[in-house]
């Protein structure tokens, strides 16, 4: 027997009991029919497992567990299947564990570079947040272990965030904010789904039925339970109306009794909580048949795929003069310079900080490779203590006398965190001085860098001949950067966010993180590289870019339009001496849109390997779904018909071959009547022809008119209904209503 | 024994009658009891009486009157005693022709340079609006005339004006869009306000309580009659309980049947008609008794005062190497290239659309200046017709003969208008091609613009040593043009709005016109100049900018606090060897504004006239209403204490002295509560000891967080009420209870 069968014997006390927190991390059992208290811990890159005793916020020390890179890595690599097999580590360490839940993915869209939390989320752009969270889930729940898709949704800062309301019209919260939410949804049905602090369009996430129920379940067919985020409960009677399953923490029996409350006084439907109650115990049935005491994971292992996580995550953003990759049989000396090289930055602060099984450092695995051609100096401190001048000096003199100055420089912790957000995207001053130290010392310079959000490049990125991306990497990515810095591997991650010239660009810029309770998304769809290119704004390195230390040569584009996709056929050749692997990138566009449009969207992304000299030949479809805008006033996605444009490229300003397709609209079946404007009329098949003949009947003025293109083109936004009340117009409200009867499909 | 004294007397139906057009043009007397029909006509820059058998839209050919310059240009002045002057003349010509209210002016903010009404708009920022709206009103009613102050509001573009809804958060609709309205109905309580066609956050400007009743009348205390647009009327019944007071144009009776209807049916309280009627009896009131039949105006008196105003609406955007002014006593010859000289582009299509008593075209009157020294080719033709190579090249051997080639560039009048938006800000392309053709045939190049909305200038700029910007300048600019090109006239024009790099540069770019019925005001109170300069964006000619024939500096700032205002006095010279006029500047920021603010807003101006070589001093007094923000949540506007800075210049990026002042804020009186973050406690005088004493009383976690400025930092945003909800917390329901009470102030 299941433990959901036991729900008809349950109590309203009980039933309200299973829907909250027992303790900070578990559930409350229910003794009296053999229920289990269950386990859900942070996630979302390793197992953070609190140690007994902790702390009431639930921050204290936890279990060791393997730190795989955070999602910004992790998202750079454009890699589904990694994803996937992360996902199932994951899911080894958690069920090892003793652990239910493991509460990740991340996947809210970087919709500015400000976003304090952005190192624990996938890219400004839904489709690969959305591929790239689905697989991570399908991997960690095929060990039996839930999910929780977080934070639903629209928490795109840190600011406020407990009560702020994102402000977002339906078009962006669909098209963006919520567009991966549905792909993992619908793709994997995680075992829960975290919904957010925030406010949505004024209604706290947490008590949101449009979002809870009519968009997750009603219109996506989610199944699984709503867990709220730790202490995102306002109104707990209001939440379970709206499709709140499961209040976390515990509040100590407070919100129950609140709950049978309501329910006594018929504020409350009980079945709201029997909903709950079921869905509780549908995910203790869930954990418990996914459990395994026996559970255990090797170690090594993981800390080997944490490893190669890491190097296909790191991007190389510029490689002039082809400094890199350094050469591990050459006499060379190499100056590594940079406190970062000897104490990595692997991970950010918040609820997602894992207790590492081991913790690789840059300097020691370069010298694993380069031996005692590696010569080091800090650069700098952490806590900005120490003489820089002096640290400066020594470094600059150490580059000096070598051939090549690889700099780690990057963000200080206390400069990014959950629970608040940057304020400026610039690399701290002491490390732009060294950089100028070192660079004025030898030309050949190096920066590895190591930030959660991202950081301008615009003001010194002409110092450094080659420029190496490597986020926050994990507890592995010390080896990882020596692989990619040593050509052990071939970089292939790219950016799945952009790297404007100044934070000022960014789209969201006038309207981050806003005021007075709210925060306005004004830029509309125009998030990340869909603003940059919606304004031509110059970009440092643009959406999707990356360099591979070979060379790729895009052929033969082919697109086959098929009923329910676009088959996309193009022949990759490694032109380039070395094997490498290129992301394939296909953006659309449709440029004759009647309605506001990215430039280019992106459609759908492959990993292709390509050894040197070879071809291969991707096939990517693009589901004709992800041509589909919404249509606000419809309340739908519809395809618009029209000459679409098909872009394969190495980034979003890298486009190598592109064609024009057509492709067929979906009839949205609107009809004419008295509120369409004079043009809608004109233009349409049939009412064209109906109201030029009903108008001709008169020696009307208005006749004249739409004879005169000038005229017709000042006049023809009046709704039809407002020219026929006019004084002497040539239509009466008869002849208004046999018009509007006649034009009727 | 006035007409409103009659309004016991109506019928319901009478009532109902008073309140809906007659025709197009007039209201319906009631015959009964001897109240008049009176007539109102389209404005704004002069009396568009429509001939006797128009058309039924109104738009047909009209008595001859004065045209004045449009607001694009008289805004341009930055001269409120000239607009006032401009008003007195408006209302001289309307009396003549038995008008009892000139349907203007139009002072909606300029959001975006594709707006196709920009040309009867003043500026985009809301002081000079305000300003120059004001007095034209002023001027008007002084004559016994009334004005209708339009289009109340948010009516900022064209594209779909009859539906669209214009969704804008409260602070921008109250510190941008209906500012100026605010201004002109406090300061000068306009006869009529015209309510705009659309929709303003989802309601009708024309059913919008809100806007017509409780910001209107209950907040600024508007005692006047609120008129639709014609056509704007989309439930009369709803309107006239919101606070519409005259449909206009004429129903035929159908609405007026509507509104006895709903009385009847007891949908409609009947005092709202008679409010309504009783406004429009005022209305009738005041017209009358400003008729006098025995009216006549000056006709040359009024072209002079156009040709004044035309002068002083001119910008000289750009004058290098000095090839401006042209000399009158010179023997050199003067190519005069252009179509648009001699067939003058003075005003823009749609109801605002004079019949000129007379018309000057800049040719004719730069002859009566240098006679045959002047050589003409016209270069293009408006109409695109002819042979433009030809053209071309005459005008170029035309150049070529002459010492300077002055070219007159604009938009043709088919890409501007009331009804629809521009898609783009270029000039032709065949004009652009003349440019460059005359420019190397003659480097000295005086580029004349005539245009309603504004040019892109970033792509010729460089062809052109001086720039002026001629608007559309009314029936006498032809006169005013010659006065500026040979310095008759010292030119003291300033821009009432930016001219950007790129169209893709304006703050409104991603958001305009919008689509499917709503269009979102997504940049917030960052429009003109304040987006510009929030983004640090490079612009071709900043807001207030306007070059002189002589020169002036700035000096001796002193800014004295006073309880109602700041009083600013500035000393300007005149350190050029002409007699000149000067628009002194005043902006205002608050650096550490702990909400989100322009850098600078202008806050005052005056002109100066200063002789050569000579000092004023100008004063200029900054309410303190000025430095206020519109609160929100507050519901008012307030004053921020703190370091204000007050810049004093000749354009928003030509700040000549600046100084700091400090000024006292307004006591908003919020409270700490339990929805309070623990941030906002511990930053508060009363609050932050009252937490940290309740906390430190207890060994929890949280106390000590507290005291780890890092860990604040991230827990800082928590709601104090959330973190006593937490398990283990050291603070109860009660303890914060008693918390929030001490609080209190």
């Amino acid at each position: 027997m299941t433990h959901a069968e036991h729900l008809d014997e349950l109590t309203l006390e009980e039933k309200a009991s299973l829907t909250s927190g027992g303790s900070f991390w578990s559930t409350k059992a229910v003794e009296r029919v053999g229920i289990p208290a269950v386990t859900l811990t942070d996630g979302p890159h390793g197992v953070r497992l609190q140690r007994q005793g902790g702390d009431h916020l639930g921050l204290a020390d936890s279990v060791p567990a393997t730190c795989f890179p955070p999602a910004v890595a992790l998202g750079a690599s454009w890699d589904a299947d990694l994803a996937r097999r992360v996902g199932v580590a994951l899911g080894e360490e958690a069920k090892a564990e003793g652990v239910g839940v493991l509460l990740g993915p991340g996947i809210n869209i970087k919709r500015s570079p400000l976003c304090g939390r952005n190192f624990e989320y996938f890219s400004e752009d839904p489709l690969v947040s959305g591929v790239m969270g689905s697989a991570l889930v399908g991997g960690l729940q095929s060990q039996g272990v839930g999910s929780s898709l977080k934070h639903f949704a629209a928490n795109n800062q840190e600011t406020d965030r407990l009560r702020i309301s994102a402000d977002v019209d339906e078009r962006p919260l669909r098209e963006i904010y919520l567009r991966a939410f549905q792909r993992v949804v619908t793709e994997q049905q995680p075992w829960t789904v975290m919904c957010s602090y925030n406010k949505i369009n004024g209604v706290y996430a947490s008590e949101n039925h449009w979002l809870l129920t009519t968009v997750l379940r009603e219109e996506w067919g989610y199944e699984g339970l709503v867990v709220s985020d730790w202490g995102a409960v306002d109104n707990r009677v209001t939440g379970v109306a709206a499709g709140l399953d499961l209040e976390m923490p515990a509040s100590g029996g407070r919100t129950d009794a609140e709950l049978v409350a309501a329910v006594r006084a018929g504020d409350l439907d009980e079945q709201h909580v029997t909903t709950a109650a079921r869905r509780a115990l549908e995910l203790v049935d869930k954990i418990v048949a996914g459990a395994d005491a026996s559970a255990s994971y090797d170690v090594d292992e993981h800390h080997a795929l944490a490893r190669e996580a890491a190097g296909r995550s790191i991007v190389l953003l510029k490689n002039d003069g082809d400094l890199l990759p350094l050469d591990p049989g050459s006499d060379d000396t190499i100056a590594v310079i940079g406190e970062f090289a000897r104490t990595p930055r692997y991970q950010g602060a918040g609820s997602s900080l894992i207790n590492p099984t081991r913790l690789d450092d840059a300097l020691s695995e370069l010298t694993k490779i380069a031996g005692d051609r590696v010569r080091f100096a800090p650069g700098f401190t952490l806590d900005g203590s120490g003489d820089a001048a002096s640290m400066r000096a020594d470094a600059a003199s150490t580059a000096a006398s070598a051939s090549v100055a690889v700099l780690f420089l990057g963000l200080p912790a206390h400069e990014e965190s959950e629970g608040f957000d940057r304020e400026h995207i610039d690399l701290p001053a002491d490390q732009l001085e060294l950089l100028a130290a070192v660079q004025a010392a030898n030309e050949n310079v190096v920066v590895v860098l190591s930030n959660g959000g991202i950081v301008r490049t615009s003001t010194w990125q002409h110092l450094a001949p080659s420029i190496v991306e490597g986020w926050l990497l994990g507890q592995a990515g010390g080896g990882a950067t020596a692989d990619v810095l040593f050509g052990v591997i071939n970089p292939s991650g790219r950016l799945a966010e952009t790297i404007p010239v100044r934070l000022e660009d960014s789209p969201a810029h006038l309207g981050f993180p806003g005021a007075f309770g709210h925060v306005r998304y004004g830029e509309d769809i125009f998030v990340g590289y869909r603003g940059y290119d919606a304004r031509s704004t110059e970009v440092s390195f643009p959406f999707g870019h990356g360099l591979s230390y070979t060379s790729f040569a895009y052929d033969n584009l082919a697109v086959d339009v098929q009923d329910a996709s676009l088959r996309i056929q193009v022949e990759v050749t490694n032109t380039g001496s070395r094997d490498g692997r290129e992301i394939v990138q296909v953006y659309t566009g449709l440029p004759d849109s009647t309605v506001p449009r990215a430039t280019r969207s992106l459609a759908a992304f492959t990993v292709v390997d390509v050894a040197a000299g070879s071809t291969a030949t991707a096939t990517i479809d693009v589901p004709r779904s992800e041509l589909a805008y919404f249509h606000p006033v419809a309340g739908q996605w519809t395809v618009e018909g029209g000459e679409y444009r098909v872009e394969v490229g190495a980034s979003s300003r890298d486009i190598r071959v592109s064609t024009h397709v057509s492709v067929a609209g979906d009839d949205l079946a609107l009809t004419l009547d008295e509120t369409s404007t004079i043009a809608e009329w004109l233009d349409d098949e049939r009412g064209g022809p109906l109201l030029r003949s009903a108008l001709l009947d008169g020696e009307s003025g208005l006749s004249g008119m739409l004879a005169d293109p000038e005229m017709l083109k000042m006049v023809g936004s009046m709704p039809l209904g407002r020219v026929a009340a006019f004084p002497g117009s040539p239509l009466d409200e008869a002849g208004l209503d046999e018009l509007v009867q006649s034009a009727k499909r």
